[in-house]
């Protein structure tokens, strides 16, 4: 019953599982890691088409490979364990505490859209208020030292004001919260998708992203609040639905029926909906994102909840910053991203194919980007892995930012009549008297309010070649910013990369078609930064809605439709979605919402790990002890002992359930055991949820030698009734029921129930659809504990 | 191994499932019918809190209960079949194969909206021309024959008018396809749940459908084109994507690998969510009305390639219809429901009350008017049995429609100058010159334009009293008409009813805050719309995109989601949707989202049908025919024969797969004989395919008296790996696995993995909560071959 027993015979059942002895190779490596990461290295003549499994070696894998799963992440546990204290909570509070609890849900969903609107409005007020001082000091230096050729002075200063926010926020990330760093997305993307991400929804993690993301944008740095905003949700929604803060060790006693891996899941999407709907002021398009990108369960009662958490979110936000602006009770006021109303907007049919051709740029450009970007990634992770240097170079990007800024709109001199556009800041610099330096009123800003100006910015403001040079420098400094060890999204820099080249295009088609009057270059910009997003983000139904609904505009969906679903195909053509690419980087065992095609010749004695360490329904304290220090298994079948009247001996045994590690700690701590133990009322579900999410360590439990002599009997206690499936049962089978139904764990077993193997969601995730020199077929990630 | 024999003894398992034997009594009724139907009465004592068993009798089951599941319906098949035949097809043909099902189901998609949009045209196109003839000839006669004092005979012409339509709508409905009856949206809704509802989408239900609907509408019921045009959508997409008409018995050989029903319900909701789009030119609110009200698998990509058919759907209507009205090229045309542009409304903090105010009597009038049309629906299926009384009945609604519109104008003589609201035909008729009759020119036009007059018509248009009759009227004729044998919907007729009461609402705080300007009445009009809709149908998420999309106006969402929240929470208060409704009505085992709550502590060997009729692997083509002949089971597990080391005769055998009674009678038709057949190149997963979806009758099927000394091997053609689970999992646990994998067939396995039972659709969904006089606990329906 060991763990690194792989020659265990099988001699009971009357059909052996058959695939199981054709295991030529198994290896396992670095054994002492948390999970069954058993690797099979079997080249078996399978009836497949093409199947290419990666070489195993014992070298360093390589970073930046995207051919890895990483061994360190787990599953949540969306299945729910129905075991006697289960039933017995049921029976003895019955229909009332459902009710109370269905009462208390809604009450969080409320709470968590509240608390998302506040967080979210004390971002936008700082960063609108810091930002409001930074370049209305910069404007006055320019123009108060032009004049003398002093320009370095009010270089000087910008690349200060920069410098000092992007240092304190990286040195909070580099630091502080290491999963802060980023937008945030492809996280709780993982989350919702049912992977423990270590910290990921801690209230330290939410205040290094908040002080962060409004470090970063004030700073300067090509990135946004919309992707943090999201996350801040996510963390919001953790936070209040659990009602204690492990970080600062409190806990307020209340929402403890929550305290398990469903609930919260089920309270983090909401939360991501209402980070959604707080920054970009789109309710439904945060529920929609929400299911787009996020949950993998469908369930009308929860969406609901996270559309009303989005609806109170909003309308809290609208409240707040409405007050602020000094318009209170104006509650169409928009989210963080406000890019202004676009109501005189109209569109001819002979226009669509140029959206399609937009569409389609948009695909190519942000396919490009997420190039870029992936390969910074991967020199990041080679090479920048001391937090110092992660530190230089965020003071680095930042100090380039304002540099460029500076060089464009000193070496472009581009000037235009005062009045014209609507810009806070004039700044006059090489301009005659009168006119304004158009790229300092673009620059001179945050990046959201210049996507507000090229969307809104009367024809003729902007010239074609300050355009073009936009673009380049904004595009590769975006792709130089996003993965920094910063807190920012990318939403605002690839929007604005996108309304700068759709304006380009406007101009284009005005010099090609001189006659026909094209309604506003600002309809293009749109169009453009659509584009970008979805070729960036490779989102569709969402981000139509939440571009839909921060627009204002719903007689523009269709061309909003069209573009995306051609900055989609044509981005996919290319590679996969910027979130995606980070997340396969990660080797975060990540699920997707089908198996991949050609695998049903891949059977569950191929895939599982064996042998499988079981337990017996009673069994023996420094047994269990022994198991939980010498392996890192989190899940353990519990069997009925093989049978005595077979010849031969075996390690199978018949399933009678399934029981966790964390259970075995918490019954061990307890001391729940036969001999000691016979006051059963006080043993409730509640003692297991009370330690929920952070289990103690075998470690730190105290067992006495005597204590290891006696027996626990396991069944009240663990999943009586596990789903599994045949060893015969094919690749997608399991899959699906993997899935659809939110498992951690899916004992194989074989003709007679008898445990013979075990499936997680590793064992799943590793195959993948392999293209290759015009070769199609199955690929087999690795898996590893290095990255 | 016979269908009533309760008493078959289990000896041979070591653990023997203990609840079997708890079984008092099993009852069978009308065995001869299509399924599993066993029911149990058991009473036993379980630990559970309150349970309620619907007692059996064996007179007549009263018509009209809500506590009876019918047993002529059957599930989908939404679990592939992984047989031989399947990795023969896949190993054969690749990934080329893929990614030309893939490449063909983005066209069929394609083709789904296009047609789906064409249909909506030509209802729209025609309903429109006639109506127009229709009340442009009422008016004059009204003018001509007033001064005549001869009233009666242009009453008579309205008449007149309404009943000839109706009829031939009523004729078509009660002798050619009653299924066409109604909306449509409730059997839309089951098939999309995964419930076969016979003849729901063939085409010649969408011919009566479409005509049905011209009819209804043109004859002045107050009914509504939108729900049959989500209907008209379903059976687009089920025709197209099989490439094939039975009922034209033309097979085009296109699209075949698509002729199952996996494939089939995917393609429905897209068509569902292509026909919201065309009704209501809502492209997101037809994606999400097709995910909230009818799909039960969130797969992302079956969502985007049903919002793709939506958007072509919203862009050929608009295309076409923009042509016809003259103006080619505006493709911001809306759907067939236009109700005009709001962007001039807005509304402030203090009115938020109010609304959700409104939508709670929203909510309250919803489920009133749902009681009576459920109450009106059991009289009918009481008492309007035979089809001619359903036609004499639906005249009788159209002659009442004509005379309650006719008294109305004529007793409320409500003159108001012309000039002041947009009336196409104003009708002078007692009032004096230079004025007309409003009541006349709300009742001169289609439902859909009188609820475009409440939104828009100018303040004052509309005085109280008219108002409150009107309101009273058509709340009940609505009520009356809904569910009658003609095609027609309800989302017009409460659209109006609850316009007419929000108009009324705000000529109420006129009188009680005079010096408050309120913005408009039209806005109140709106939000009473929403509030009925909402009180009636209860969706939330997609009514609010709908309403939004349908109104161009983004603004305003917040104050909808308020008051269609109000409206859901306080209609559910009383009663449930009306849809959902009409489903309990009719029986159909309709699953919801989650299991009921308290039944963690029913088990699979309480619920499941048992004994269960087995097939050897290979089996006796004789006995195959017999079983087929006298039972009506669709799913047969094959086994291994029992072990014959057990010294008692068991009818268990140990599960090897599972085969449908189709495959079986293919087998048959096709003589896959081990005897006759050696040549497996021509057996092909295809054909099975081709007998899809009308399988013939055993009895079609020869098979001469040798052939049934012959043996067939059931191996290459059963699903090797059901999905099975142990008899003592609970009830959540099985309905988890069944709802969220589509299945059909549920075997029990008992502790060696031999069937002891199975499990269908009915034996979940029989179990619902029961509250009654204070008490709360678990309900058992009635299976019953009656109704």
């Amino acid at each position: 019953m060991d763990g690194g027993d792989g020659s265990s015979q099988n001699g009971h059942n009357q059909t052996p599982p058959a695939k199981i002895t054709k295991f030529r190779n198994v290896v396992s490596i670095n054994n002492d890691s948390d999970e069954d990461i058993i690797i099979t290295s079997n080249e078996a003549n399978l009836s497949s088409s093409v199947r290419r499994r990666v070489q195993i070696s014992n070298e360093k894998i390589q970073t930046g490979s995207l051919n890895i799963l990483s061994a360190k992440y787990e599953s949540l546990d969306y299945d729910t364990c129905e075991n006697y204290l289960l039933l017995d909570e049921e029976r003895k509070k019955g229909y009332k505490f459902i009710v109370q609890k269905s009462i208390a849900r809604w009450f969080v969903f409320l709470l968590i859209g509240m608390l998302t609107a506040i967080i979210a409005c004390i971002i936008d007020i700082s960063v609108e208020e810091l930002s409001r001082m930074k370049y209305r000091s910069l404007s006055k230096s320019v123009d108060e030292y032009v004049t003398q050729g002093k320009l370095y002075i009010p270089y000087g200063l910008w690349v200060a004001y920069n410098v000092v926010p992007v240092f304190i926020g990286a040195i909070l990330v580099a630091y502080v919260e290491p999963i802060a760093a980023g937008s945030g997305i492809p996280q709780v993307k993982c989350y919702l998708n049912g992977v423990k991400i270590p910290r990921v929804v801690r209230i330290k993690t939410l205040f290094v992203k908040s002080v962060g993301v409004i470090c970063s944008v004030v700073g300067g740095l090509a990135g946004g609040k919309e992707g943090p905003m999201i996350h801040c949700g996510a963390v919001v929604a953790a936070g209040m639905s659990q009602g204690k803060s492990t970080t600062f060790r409190k806990d307020f006693n209340i929402f403890r029926y929550f305290r398990e891996d469903h609930e919260k899941r089920d309270f983090v999407s909401g939360g991501a909906a209402a980070g959604v709907s707080a920054a970009f002021g789109a309710p439904v398009g945060g529920v929609l994102f929400s299911l787009e990108e996020g949950t993998s369960f469908w369930n009308q009662s929860l969406t609901w909840r996270t559309f009303f958490a989005s609806v109170v979110s909003t309308f809290t936000l609208n409240v707040i910053l409405s007050t602020y602006h000094g318009v209170p009770g104006n509650l169409s006021y928009p989210g963080l991203l406000n890019l202004g109303k676009f109501d005189s907007f109209n569109y001819e049919f002979f226009e669509l194919p140029i959206f399609l051709i937009m569409g389609a740029m948009g695909g190519f450009f942000g396919a490009l980007w997420n190039h870029i970007n992936f390969k910074i990634t991967v020199f990041r992770m080679r090479y920048i892995r001391p937090r110092w240097l992660k530190v230089v170079e965020a003071i680095l990007v930042a100090a380039v930012s304002a540099t460029v800024g500076f060089l464009m709109m000193f070496i472009l001199n581009d000037c235009k009549p005062l009045g014209q556009g609507p810009t806070k800041y004039p700044t006059q610099l090489y301009c005659l008297d009168g006119q304004y330096n158009v790229l300092a009123s673009i620059w001179f800003q945050t990046p959201e309010a210049s996507v507000r100006s090229l969307f809104h910015d009367p024809p003729n403001t902007h010239d074609a070649l300050p355009l073009i040079s936009f673009v380049v420098i904004y595009f590769f400094l975006a792709a130089w910013t996003f993965g920094m060890s910063t807190s920012n999204g990318l939403f605002i820099p690839t929007l604005l990369t996108g309304a700068a080249w759709g304006r380009l295009v406007s101009i284009t088609l005005y010099y090609i078609f001189p006659n026909v009057a094209l309604v506003h270059p600002g309809k293009y910009a749109l169009i453009g930064a659509a584009a970008q997003l979805g070729g960036v983000v490779r989102m569709t139904l969402s981000l139509t809605v939440i571009i839909m609904e921060t627009t204002g505009n719903i007689t523009f969906a269709l061309p909003l439709i069209i573009t995306l679903i051609a900055a989609k195909w044509t981005g996919d053509f290319f590679n996969e979605g910027i979130y995606d690419t980070l997340i396969q980087l990660s080797g975060v065992p990540f699920l997707p919402w089908e198996p991949p095609p050609l695998v049903h010749n891949i059977y569950a004695s191929e895939v599982m790990s064996h042998p499988v360490i079981t337990l017996k329904c009673v069994e023996n304290v420094g047994h269990i002890v022994e198991l939980l220090r010498l392996t890192s298994y989190n899940g353990f079948p519990v069997v009925d002992p093989p049978l005595s009247d077979q010849s031969e001996v075996t390690t199978y045994g018949r399933i009678r359930g399934l029981i966790l590690r964390s259970q075995l700690i918490v019954i061990l701590q307890k001391k729940i055991f036969n001999e000691t133990s016979d006051d059963w009322d006080r043993i409730k579900a509640s003692i297991f949820r009370n330690e929920y999410p952070r289990y103690p360590n075998i470690d730190n439990v105290q067992i006495s030698e005597e204590e290891k002599t006696f027996s626990v009997d396991l069944r009240p206690f663990m999943n009586p009734s596990p789903y599994t499936v045949l060893h015969s049962a094919s690749l997608p089978r399991m899959f699906r029921l993997f899935r659809a139904l939110g498992l951690r764990h899916l004992p194989i077993v074989n003709d007679i129930n008898e445990v013979v193997g075990m499936v997680t969601r590793k064992d799943l995730a590793r195959y993948r659809v392999w293209r290759y020199r015009g070769r199609i077929g199955v690929e087999e990630l690795l898996i590893s504990k290095d990255i």
